[in-house]
């Protein structure tokens, strides 16, 4: 159960402190408190760590830390993590283990490369990772001490690597998913971070945000969403993660973190901006200019926004326009990058989406193409189609051959 | 007062009738619906028109429309709005007279040119205009029998227009103004569309959305925001500027409007984008990539819409999430224009904001810096300058020097 202030108090007296003043600041901030309305143990917590500015974040023992994934993002996540795990040595072990589906780069193990050489040649070439991040080839290793479960994976290998750490897994640890997308099954939408709770019985919530992996590699300021919600097991404040312990963990000066507890909401806006960002390539292929441009984006939030509520009732409508994990990753996402390419080369040479993802992706899936025949399918069992006119559009074009030129009046009220 | 149902069918059949079926299917969508929740008197005239559908658009006698103000977006609605006079006579006065502020071009007057060559040469060369666009210098004569006045001017015009307008215009005539921005003075935030109705005595709705002109002009498809709050003097269905009059005379198959009741949204939101596309193009200046012009757009809008809350409560929240005027001009604005320009050279060069505007913009101004000042002055005597961390940051950076690497600092919760 939740601990109250008085817990909270005694608990100070047998525990290390560690000073981290601005994360308290962040608790007293209006948005924050808008977005835990809702959840009484979490306003404690708030209540709590507002009372005395600059504060102090204490806890029973130093939670450890790994990473699930080593790919681009992975690894950069991994970064990210391990300078906050050294700043913070009485919240957290520094030691961040990052388990790297090992291969053999030009005669030499990349586990080994980035344990000695502290660079991802592979995945993250030119990058310095920081010397407390250790490269460890073995999953069942990686993951069976940590208390904090970081994963970041292509979400296509979510299934078997959560059966190989099946057994490996700390009971009472809590895990975050930096898997973008959701799944969708003959049952309906799913969001991945209920697969991994389901599947390793585990709480979990998700990372988000504009985060376009080699920006924040490089230190460029950026900003994200963590999502969690407190758990009916809490443990207490010190005990067990809340959002202060995530904030922590991943807030940089180059990395600003917003924590919320809307987990379906971070998921949902996710998965559906790869669908807008096809239709932003329809556009800008056509040469149709910003206004256009601008249009399906704002067509594309508010479809967002009226899925996430049909589907995920507890997704909260804010943190579709408000976080980074919405508003800012549709910007950023159809700003540039894979789904926004095919469109563009689909509405210029005529080519279909198959063809062209042969062509241009090597192979490579553009993953808005996949979701929006998911999205087509789920909506068309529930008779929703009609109520979401840019996701059909994008369907019919992409499926069915529909003429681009007709995307106006397909959206037309 | 507003006509009942009774009346309203009582009227029908004394008056001209038009088949407009697309109209009614627009009164009837869900987004609609909510956008008009608090006005009795609207829902009341979307029930009435949602009940056959396709329905009857039918007016006493047909409304006369007149611009004023003819630069390149005044030209481009004129085109807009002559279209749909022409195809809707029974709605309309197919004329539409647009007022020219009348000037010699190469030997010729500009009005002469328009009404016989149907091009405005000076403002919006190339566009070939209605030949129902009739080009009238004197703005008393545009005004006088106009029943629907549309304004598009530069806003620092407004008062001299407005004071020669005065005694010109016919009682119960109703405005809609296209002025992007509001006025701030020592009373506080003022929208134009109030310093219309105040000096004019007419009821005046908004016009704003992500419509850079001449991608409209040349009939790109985009997407635009019409608000009008229906005035207690209204004089019923069919004699009276209503949401589906202002539908018929806005909407093209490539201009896709939508009507809502939110003055004060709209217009906030068309004034303060011009702060954030000044800090997009800090960022962008300093080459810090996608991640962070969207975190710029996120942090903006939710400054926007403190602001609008803030000081105009009756504004509503969806208006700037959902609306062409709020988040798609915003994206659209942050994508190019003279605001970005100049704070990315800025960033590039080290050189003054004020600097730049001579050097680049030909002794125009950027209204982004104008802007900027007075909603600093605003928020500072009102002490919320803390609650505004973004428009603060650009005020620093424009005003008082402050590096732009400090930004994500400033930013920082």
């Amino acid at each position: 159960m939740f601990s109250t202030s008085s817990n909270y108090l005694r608990s100070s007296i047998s525990t290390s402190k560690v000073l981290i003043s601005n994360l308290v600041k962040s608790f007293t901030q209006e948005r924050n408190i808008v977005n835990m309305a809702g959840s009484e143990r979490l306003q404690q917590t708030s209540r709590i760590l507002s009372r005395s500015s600059p504060s102090e974040l204490i806890v029973e023992k130093p939670f450890k830390v790994s990473v699930i994934g080593s790919g681009n993002w992975g690894t950069t996540i991994a970064k990210v993590v391990c300078e906050n795990t050294k700043q913070n040595p009485s919240v957290f072990v520094p030691q961040v283990d990052m388990w790297v589906y090992d291969e053999n780069i030009n005669g030499e193990m990349l586990t080994k490369i980035i344990n000695t050489r502290h660079e991802n040649v592979k995945y993250l070439p030119g990058i310095k990772l920081p010397e407390n991040l250790f490269a460890n080839p073995s999953i069942e290793a990686t993951a069976k001490d940590a208390d904090i479960l970081i994963f970041n994976i292509p979400h296509q290998f979510l299934p078997r690597v959560v059966e190989q750490l099946k057994g490996h897994v700390r009971p009472g640890a809590r895990a975050i998913s930096c898997l973008k997308g959701f799944g969708l099954d003959k049952n309906g939408v799913a969001l991945l971070s209920t697969y991994i709770e389901d599947h390793l019985n585990i709480t979990c919530g998700a990372l988000s945000g504009a985060n376009l992996a080699p920006e924040v590699a490089k230190e460029n300021w950026s900003e994200t969403t963590v999502a969690y919600k407190i758990p009916r097991d809490f443990r207490g404040v010190g005990k067990d993660v809340d959002h202060s312990i995530l904030k922590t963990l991943f807030h940089r000066p180059y990395f600003h973190v917003s924590v919320i507890e809307d987990v379906a909401g971070i998921s949902v806006a996710g998965a559906l901006k790869n669908v807008v960002a096809l239709g932003c390539g329809f556009v800008e292929g056509k040469g149709w200019g910003n206004n256009a441009a601008a249009a399906i984006q704002r067509i594309g939030l508010g479809e967002i926004i009226k899925f996430g509520l049909m589907f995920f009732p507890e997704s909260k409508v804010e943190t579709y326009y408000q976080e980074s994990a919405g508003v800012a990753d549709l910007i950023t996402t159809c700003a540039g990058g894979r789904n926004v390419r095919i469109g563009r080369e689909m509405a210029k040479t005529g080519k279909s989406a198959t063809e062209l993802e042969k062509e241009l992706l090597n192979g490579q899936s553009a993953q808005g193409i996949l979701t929006t025949e998911e999205v087509h399918e789920w909506l068309k069992r529930c008779g929703k189609l009609e109520e979401f006119p840019l996701f059909e559009a994008v369907y019919k074009i992409v499926f069915c051959g529909a003429p681009i030129e007709k995307l106006p009046d397909m959206l037309e009220a």
